[in-house]
């Protein structure tokens, strides 16, 4: 434990040293000010997410430093990228229990710098306090969209194709395998699932392309059925998905005796689900392609109400009762 | 403890039932989607300021939960108002311990509900997550200035006035009197004081009228003391204040054995400190005086470092050895 005890410096140094460097944005004023600035652009709207996170319920407090830092960027790149919104920097509020050393914080700052790196985004702000209670950790994230162009839940039209990008699952089959409900895989299926969990690849790449060629979008982060079904309420539509076509990851199709229902209803996938119009899917696939994001499609939106997930004859498939299986 | 043990709804529930009403800007989209609109302005830029607050840190955790909701959001709106920003609305993540009620949820959200009334604010987004440690908040407020004009802690000059508004030390005084430090009091001071804790009046009456007025602002959140060393360190200059003018209230010059130096370093007073230079300090006394806003000079920036403290005399006062006494 002689690692966890050197005693944190005071807010302000605290500031200088771990946080400071990464507010490169000079609406940032290098965090010595009490607030940033963000410059309008004639023409756009700024749109924004906040999310709260707390050690032992959406991370485990002993996970890496730097995996902590992005996962928590990504999720709410995640949320930006549905709706089709270019990130531009956030806000990060952290209450620190005793037991963060210095060095924790140094691996934290560093997670934090790679994916400002490489998702193009800058800490624009905050604010750290101590707690009694676990790592808690709050991020607001600001992205521009053209204006009035956020993409919404609401939206879908009865017909339009439901697409999801990458690959639907991963990161439940990861989070059984780290709490050792999963076992006998290859190692490379193991590393990935987990990684896959860990690090989460927000489609941010996409954002800038689905104005105008999407009628809703969501990211995956409840799991395809919930987010389907969020999509479906504020839409006030149903769906029918033909189960065979849901993307699954050579990884996944290993977990033979692991039930779609849960790879679909596991969460945390931080894909995007997408309600394309037919007219536009053939575009939109090609600028997929060209980006190197795998786009599937899996059914269409409806006017009868209900999700209704369909087998390989067409027949319907009741999920929660007889553990479909995947493979 | 019959009353702390009725279960919360789900998330979906207690954000329908509690923070859907205050999300009342048509950009919040009424909380069913992920993510806020704020649609830009020309000419306009936005500052955005974080805090997050700790029960057992910021506030007590038997404190009303208005009053928690209030200081809260007023302590973020006093940060607005010293960058010369008109607020907007703010989003709001919470961590919630077991021990937090559906009955605290309503009264928290009806301090919410009535400042954003005072202060013409909304809701725009946010996240709730359960926690096992204290009450957790994390608030994100964002206002508009000219754009190019926020003001900041820099940017004050020599001969500059300093200048802050209302009263200074109540706050420290009725956290004295709620930790039982302080007593002796008539009732109406004792209530003013920790009504001076509990409920800062941030001047965000006066934000909008600083724009070219003002050379630095920084609102009084760290005590008096600290507050203008951090605009002498980042203007670069030092202070020369006299203690006689610093303005009290009636009920703190009843607190006759607090040593002055107490209320310049006990924060929280949520006033503005203002850098006035000498041409601009009537227009801007009179402006005050029709907001009833009371501004009082109480010394001047200098080019020798340091800050100095005087007495009626003119001879420095050592605040940290003496205990000088401001009655």
């Amino acid at each position: 434990m002689s690692g966890n005890t050197d005693p944190l410096p005071g807010e302000f140094a605290l500031i200088a040293e771990i946080f400071a460097p990464l507010a490169t944005d000079p609406g940032a004023f290098n965090l010595t000010d009490d607030a940033a600035i963000i410059p309008v652009t004639p023409g756009q709207d700024l749109v924004l997410t906040a999310d709260m996170l707390s050690a032992g319920v959406h991370f485990f407090a002993d996970d890496a430093p730097a995996h902590i830092a992005q996962k928590m960027l990504r999720a709410n790149l995640s949320d930006l990228a549905a709706k089709g919104a270019t990130p531009h920097g956030y806000l990060l509020t952290v209450a620190l229990p005793r037991s963060i050393t210095l060095n924790w914080l140094r691996e934290f700052a560093d997670g934090l710098r790679r994916d400002q790196h490489t998702y193009g985004i800058t800490l624009l702000g905050g604010d750290t306090t101590a707690t009694d209670g676990p790592l808690t950790l709050s991020v607001t994230a600001i992205g521009r969209v053209p204006a009035g162009q956020m993409l919404r839940r609401s939206g879908a039209r009865p017909g339009d194709g439901i697409y999801v990008t990458g690959s639907i699952g991963d990161s439940a089959l990861g989070l059984m395998i780290r709490n050792g409900k999963l076992s006998g895989l290859s190692a490379q299926h193991t590393d990935y699932l987990v990684e896959r969990y860990l690090l989460p690849q927000p489609r941010s790449v996409l954002a800038s392309h689905l104005h105008g060629k999407v009628s809703a979008a969501i990211d995956i982060s409840d799991g395809l059925a919930a987010d389907l079904g969020h999509i479906c309420h504020a839409s006030n539509l149903g769906a029918r998905v033909r189960a065979g076509d849901i993307p699954l990851s050579d990884a996944a199709r290993a977990c033979a005796n692991v039930p779609l229902a849960q790879l679909i209803t596991g969460g945390d996938d931080y894909e995007l689900l997408l309600a394309i119009p037919p007219k536009h899917a053939l575009e939109l696939q090609n600028i997929c392609n060209s980006l190197g994001v795998p786009l599937t499609h899996i059914g269409e939106f409806t006017v009868e109400p209900g999700i209704i997930f369909l087998d390989g004859k067409g027949a319907e498939i009741d999920l929660t009762t007889t553990g479909y299986q995947h493979f």
